[in-house]
């Protein structure tokens, strides 16, 4: 299935309106572009009215939120909603300021996300349950792993019922559920944290994939899931001897851009609880 | 002639002003460097007018505009205006906001520039032709083609002849005009379209050469066209199996850091219409 | 000592939070990742003080200065500096502007700096000793050179008494002086001044290596000076036909990554005057 989601993307090219921190915004295009789609970027009130209604997705990226694209993302958030489009919440650094907690505590209230993603330090930020985040990384006490699996599936299904939406947790395991279903994704390396804005390309790509996959949200964004991963794995084999976080960035944009939907159903590790 | 512009870009280092957007500033810093020049970025009001008058030229791209850069874009337009400087719009999404279409529109009647560059759907917008813009990419109903190419040329030839300026297209087939010549440049990949920015840098090469060129701003505008296009080819020779959109960003910028006057002569393709 | 320095960055990840420019803002957050720290950028004034009281460090770049950030840079330096942090000031573009200038000289007086890095022209231009900066590169006038090694030193020794802090002027030579003391670097390639944000990049890594080395800050500003520059000729000792400056860049971050305390101790090209 995960090959035909990727061949929707390359066929139809969703058009993804980006609202997105300015640290990582030049390789959410690059990604975005490799994997078939097309970025727009624009975070002016008078502009992206406009710009949202051309474009099939939504991707808000609070990474430098400020109080101008702060109004800006409810703003295209509630027009996306009154046009249906797909619409992702990456909460970068919530629980790390309470400007960035608030302001995503507020956009779930007021604008219907289609999906949610971050580190299990923002999600877990996001449900209330006690964090303390280190910055924009995860906090190591929040680990997800094989012992405390099952109790986060749990409480993340439980936030997917309350807010309607998917809920995207990616880490050494990354973790994309509904209510009911939680697909458990064991791609990736643990090398890709050493590069600046992975989760910033993956929210991106998780856009587009919902785009062109609107009847199969779920199964999309955990395909958007195993891509990364498997870009990582594959960027990382072409490493040589010298490389390091700067050339392994390139490598894994490469990699989703020489991605074909074969590769991608033969990559992709994962299993359904 | 292409020899002798390079050498003077690299002789003269020309130092422009760039008030671009935030996905591809780095890269259009970069490639600036690259070709020999020096850049420098401003778009605060209290800040550009200094910085306007130390350079020999001015780039202006609307990319992601808001209130703030486009008020600075029209006073550092007008102060470049005064000491007689090059000055380049790039109206990047012109025609997919009214925003962007009427910022461009009024910066053409406020500003007198030396040169417009963008897609063929944004200079369409420009000239009034209906044209529907998908997003900051070339609307594909809008292609220039070997069958519509005299037709193309003769629009654009009236443009530049109306705006007084020189006005390039770049696509497939890339058009460099004023009202009586039009170089049609058939350099390039169709691959650098994968690439975020390959339009921006160019803008910001196209600025550099008619500002070390002065005497023969077409021809520089021209040969900027054929120097980004010989570097999308060489960069894309050097491709190796694996490598995509990321590391061919690399590659291009590369090549034209690595171009020579003999070069960039024996690679240009083109012919005058 | 600079093998210590190294290893205490890696294994205290010094949080590092940036006000900084957007040009260069990617390769900055790629950098601290890549010597072991961790990046975080905030510069809205309603978000930036919860960041900078989780943070070890402040790195504060006028590089695209403005209004807002402007105000954030003051706040955060006065936070950081009641909360006894390390603060760095780069000072980009200093004498190529009054409103940089200005607000380079107003944060020297308003916030207590650990360290203040820039090229020979911006320095000079807040030593008041008559500079005239071309954009944001050094003037070539101002060079340091063997000839006026000594009476650079002199003065550079002088403005770190009068600041009471460290002065870091990078170029041909770099110096990393405090009151009585100068590390004079021989390490670095021309080449890496035809990539935008080494310096940029330099400041981050500055920071980072003061927060994890509060007892020798010093020494810390002067081994972040040597990796620097050893890894420009690690990164240039790697460099393949075709190669150019964006490569280069990549190859630069790599060489950071890759570097041990035993390369640091190795490659580090320095006396002390």
């Amino acid at each position: 299935m995960f090959k035909e989601m990727l061949e929707n993307v390359r066929r139809t090219t969703p058009l993804v309106h980006n609202i997105t921190n300015y640290v990582t915004v030049n390789d959410v295009a690059n990604v975005l572009l490799a994997c078939g789609g097309s970025p727009i970027m624009s975070d002016d009130i008078d502009d992206f009215i406009d710009i949202t209604s051309i474009c099939g997705g939504l991707n808000i990226n609070i990474g430098t939120l400020n109080k101008n694209t702060i109004e800006s993302m409810f703003a295209a958030g509630k027009k996306a909603n009154e046009l249906g489009h797909v619409v992702l919440l990456d909460p970068v650094g919530a629980g790390a300021s309470k400007l960035r907690t608030d302001t995503a505590n507020k956009l779930l209230e007021q604008v219907k996300f289609s999906a949610v993603r971050g580190n299990i330090s923002e999600i877990k930020t996001l449900m209330n349950v006690s964090a303390k985040t280190r910055g924009v990384d995860a906090d190591v006490a929040d680990k997800v792993t094989e012992d405390n699996l099952n109790d986060v599936i749990a409480a993340l299904k439980a936030f997917a019922a309350e807010k309607k939406c998917i809920v995207a947790v990616t880490g050494a395991i990354d973790l994309v559920c509904d209510s009911s279903k939680c697909f458990v994704i064991r791609n990736g390396r643990k090398e890709m944290s050493s590069i600046t804005g992975t989760g910033c390309q993956l929210s991106g790509l998780m856009t587009a994939y919902m785009v062109a996959n609107p009847e199969h949200k779920l199964e999309a964004a955990a395909a958007a899931g195993c891509l990364m991963g498997a870009a990582g794995e594959i960027g990382w084999s072409r490493m040589q001897d010298g490389d390091g976080n700067s050339t392994f960035r390139n490598r894994i944009i490469d990699a989703i851009y020489n991605m074909t939907g074969d590769m991608l159903e033969k990559e992709a590790k994962y299993e359904v609880r």
